[in-house]
């Protein structure tokens, strides 16, 4: 259910990007219950100068390569395991060339009836439909 | 109000971009009660591969057409006009030749005071200024 | 804090877009107390009909150099620093050329633990980390 909006430097390859979206993907199903189909990515390529991060702010050094990694997701997810994905989604980002320092990650949270998967439905509202990001998982 | 951020496959004629941008508009002035003149939609177009949508996931056939509708609104719609909104847009899209199937909508929520429409003001916060989101419409 | 999503129109200088990128920020920091090295921001350049903004919806006139600003950050600003900081994003964009009129501002509010800074780690989450953004300042 998640929507993530990947913003990357310009210049990348296919498999790079392909790495980078599948490693944020793996690290929400690692460690936010997301289903392995429960997948839905929009990417982004900016031109030089188009993302800017701050170099130190907070003490990470983030360099050129630094991205961003927006994601809305259902309401529910304890902090610890918002922390646990922030650092799955650093780590398998290193095996796609990317820096761990130059992973920022923003979460936006909204409900239920918030989302249609396609076909007109708010499919989370159908009867019987068990959450899957509850605290109590 | 509604912000709508659109992210659409390339290639895709000036028309058709149009026809999407008004069908999405459309439904939402018919269901969730949104001023004819109070439009405001940014549109992204995504080279293959830079928009990810499960081709299945909650049994929902999606194709390469697929594309993504993320609208940040104020809060207060009832579930049943978001489900009337989502059944909308995809109807009204279908004209501009996108699959229902194809068509995933996003919802994030804020309020009164998040809003400058031009001109350095916070309209929503004008006394006197009467909702047209609220519950009791 | 803040993540800055600028939709601008395609064709403007590098000066330009780096003074609307800064005037941003500077209004930012001016009003709402986000530090001066907090700043992140990712730019979008839109080809001619890709912003779609109402030429005179609530009385103000906007034009082809429409710009869409989309803020997520911190909840717990009071209104009248939104208040503020729309003045002052509207004001400053003029020393780059953009009119008042042209400037759409929106909000989208998160909590501590929907941020990282890089690194894979909850910065705001950290022990002892002093809001910054709150209603008491």
């Amino acid at each position: 259910m998640p929507l993530v909006r990947i913003s990357i430097p310009q210049g990348k390859s296919e498999a790079e990007i392909r790495a980078i979206a599948d490693g944020i993907h793996r690290a929400m199903v690692e460690t936010i219950n997301v289903p392995e189909h429960d997948r839905f990515q929009v990417i982004h390529e900016h031109a030089p100068g188009r993302i800017i991060c701050d170099p130190e702010y907070l003490g990470v050094p983030r360099g050129p390569g630094a991205l961003v990694v927006q994601i809305t997701l259902h309401r529910g997810r304890p902090d610890a395991k918002k922390q646990a994905l922030y650092r799955a989604v650093a780590g398998n980002l290193q095996a796609a060339g990317v820096r761990p320092e130059d992973v920022l990650v923003v979460l936006t949270e909204n409900g239920s009836a918030d989302w249609s998967f396609g076909g007109g439905e708010a499919q989370m509202l159908r009867p019987g439909v068990t959450p899957h990001w509850g605290a109590s998982e």
